[in-house]
């Protein structure tokens, strides 16, 4: 049986680090990121839930000089610099083609036969649920104390070719500098809407 | 500026709670989920990052009898008790026309007119934003000691047309359930990939 936990509140240090005082950065402290703590990243995202324990999030972490090299030539203008003072760049990419590994993932019922001959509900599925992995990996990085920085302006189909191997079942959705955070990088943190500008209960 | 909490890792506890031992339930605990429990939620959530802060997540909570059996209606059957058993019901949606609200979310530039005139790129950024959202929301409900139920299995016009006002802009992404859960309503947990299986250090 899981644990439950109703009613605990995390800490008020804990809810800081990984909503109120978290922030994106876009400059970063030479300060490698280890290959373990990467695993570690993945060990925790891999627990949030997706659709069908569909699971299609797909990442190249790119961390060697050579591969950041690759993906410079790929962000725009903006981004060069974040991506080349990163220790590591998350490349979140997601297959169309999920499906595929359902028979495993969610054992106990067919659920591949739901997306089967269905590319339009697997793309809109694959990209809605990699992105909730892409959120459970920025909040698992804060969470073991490293800082993030998603960034979405770079050319999509050029990295595809590079680094998803010129699969056209495998896409990019988003992609995420992970390391830790300088402090001067960052301006003010931009406003937050009140509760009832976009919320309403019914 | 803001706090730091580098190579800070949460506790086991904090990190079980919001990732490795908490579940989606189908079930709920007949115990009441407060407005103030949303507004908490909600606080906490706004504080993820959104592209250019865009916040495109429109989102209405269900939680009188009344709206709860109009939504009823307008899921999948093997939703509808889900639904009816739940304190709350989150609909995420989110709103086409973001951009408009731009210049007061992001007031160091002029973000709005990336997105004038670009209704499919909008249509993306809103998808993709409003999908990291609602991770955000499930990690900060189980951050207050709630869990949810996330579902995609519902009526997407008739829930728009219902709740969204029937406004073309006005979407939902996915819809979820929040209270305290039934630990007799779920089953195993489906199995997890291996870091090799869907990722690669480059």
């Amino acid at each position: 049986m899981p644990k439950q936990f109703h009613d605990q509140v995390l800490s008020a240090d804990s809810l800081d680090q990984i909503f109120r005082e978290a922030r994106s950065y876009n400059g970063w402290l030479d300060k490698e990121v280890t290959d373990d703590q990467l695993h570690a990243i993945y060990e925790l995202m891999k627990m949030g839930p997706t659709s069908a324990n569909m699971q299609p999030a797909r990442i190249v972490w790119v961390k060697s000089d050579e591969a950041k090299a690759r993906l410079v030539d790929r962000v725009s203008d903006g981004n060069k610099d974040k991506v080349k003072a990163a220790p590591v760049v998350a490349l979140v990419g997601y297959d169309i083609d999920f499906h595929e590994e359902l028979p495993w993932l969610f054992p106990h019922t067919d659920a591949k036969s739901w997306f089967d001959g269905d590319e339009q509900g697997r793309k809109e599925g694959a990209f809605r649920n990699s992105s909730l992995q892409g959120a459970y990996l920025i909040i698992a990085a804060r969470a073991l104390g490293l800082d993030t920085g998603p960034m979405s302006g770079f050319d999509a189909d050029a990295v595809e070719k590079e680094f998803f191997g010129d699969n056209p079942k495998h896409k990019v959705n988003f992609i995420c500098a992970i390391g830790y955070g300088d402090k001067a990088s960052i301006f003010d943190r931009s406003p937050r809407p009140e509760f009832d500008k976009f919320n309403r209960i019914a």
